[in-house]
């Protein structure tokens, strides 16, 4: 009994990771309700954000020029190499405000089960920027679970024949938790990682 | 750092209810991932239901076609009048497959800290229908809080000078919860509306 052009949206919402089909409901009769220039502004962004966004071709991240606006900046580390397994990884480290060098974005993690394997990644982008030797440093910034472990062991054996430094992301208690609600892999991490203070 | 096309769609999106800037930056890398065809038919379906989708000069459902296709239906009940706060109540009440009537949707509920009266909401259209003389029964389904409740009352004394019945909406427990977790409100409704086994 829903209009079909009101179903057609509701479904293509219900689509996205997260939406189900009562947010997705819940959307399409906001974006009714709210005046038509407010929807049109999202439906170009997303039209705009296709036709505009494309992969860095030096680092894979998202960006509307070549390259992206890290890599053409003057005043980041070119001696330090942040490896992350998506682009949108590296909001979360520039968030931090910590880091200044420059990132790769790997395109995916290793992943047996997913039939992901070594050369479904960019782990020869990696190589191939150590090898030009400006780099110092590779911090592999992969995700904290088996996936990103074994990419992050894949790429620091890809890189252990050349002149550089490879760390890993530190493991250990979240800041700001709660002691009781550390899983034991966790706490095993945080024991092993322990340092004076 | 994020590039501009991108950081727009992340803005629009964290406009739509219940999706702040984790999920509108998961949901746009998301579309930058899937291919071109997917967003474009959802930002079309966005463009569509704005140009398409109208309220029904009935009942005020949002509808393609004029009156909407609850409204047209020959198969329905036109003694039977279900009352509810928004077009999106309705697809609640079809889910159930006990109501064959036809809808009025008053367009929101009396809020007086909103400042939403009686002259803001469509009680005007249900008097409107029910003075036809068709509707021997309007069923009151505004939400069960304090603002549908006084919705209710007042659509119920506006109702009063014609020969129709009036309902609304039972109270009490909800099906498939724990007695242990009904808030006190919800028990004392269940145990005033009781009914012989």
């Amino acid at each position: 009994m829903t209009a079909p052009p009101l179903a057609n949206l509701i479904n293509e919402l219900s689509r996205l990771p997260g939406i189900g089909a009562k947010s997705a409901s819940r959307l399409a009769y906001h974006l009714l309700k709210r005046p038509a220039a407010e929807a049109e502004a999202l439906a170009h962004a997303i039209l705009e954000v296709k036709e505009k966004i494309r992969r860095c071709g030096v680092c894979n991240n998202m960006t509307d020029v070549e390259p992206c606006s890290i890599c053409s900046d003057a005043r980041r580390d070119p001696a330090l190499l942040c490896v992350v397994e998506e682009a949108f990884n590296i909001p979360t480290v520039e968030a931090t405000r910590d880091f200044r060098g420059l990132y790769h974005v790997l395109l995916g993690s290793l992943s047996p089960l997913k039939g992901i394997g070594p050369d479904d990644i960019d782990v020869g982008g990696v190589v191939r920027r150590v090898k030009e030797g400006t780099i110092r440093e590779v911090i592999l910034a992969t995700n904290p679970n088996v996936e990103g472990e074994a990419t992050a062991l894949w790429v620091a054996q890809q890189l252990r024949p050349f002149d550089v430094r490879v760390t890993r992301l530190a493991f250990g208690l979240p800041v700001g938790g709660d002691l009781e609600y550390a899983d034991q892999v966790t706490m095993s991490k945080a024991l092993e990682g322990r340092r004076e203070i």
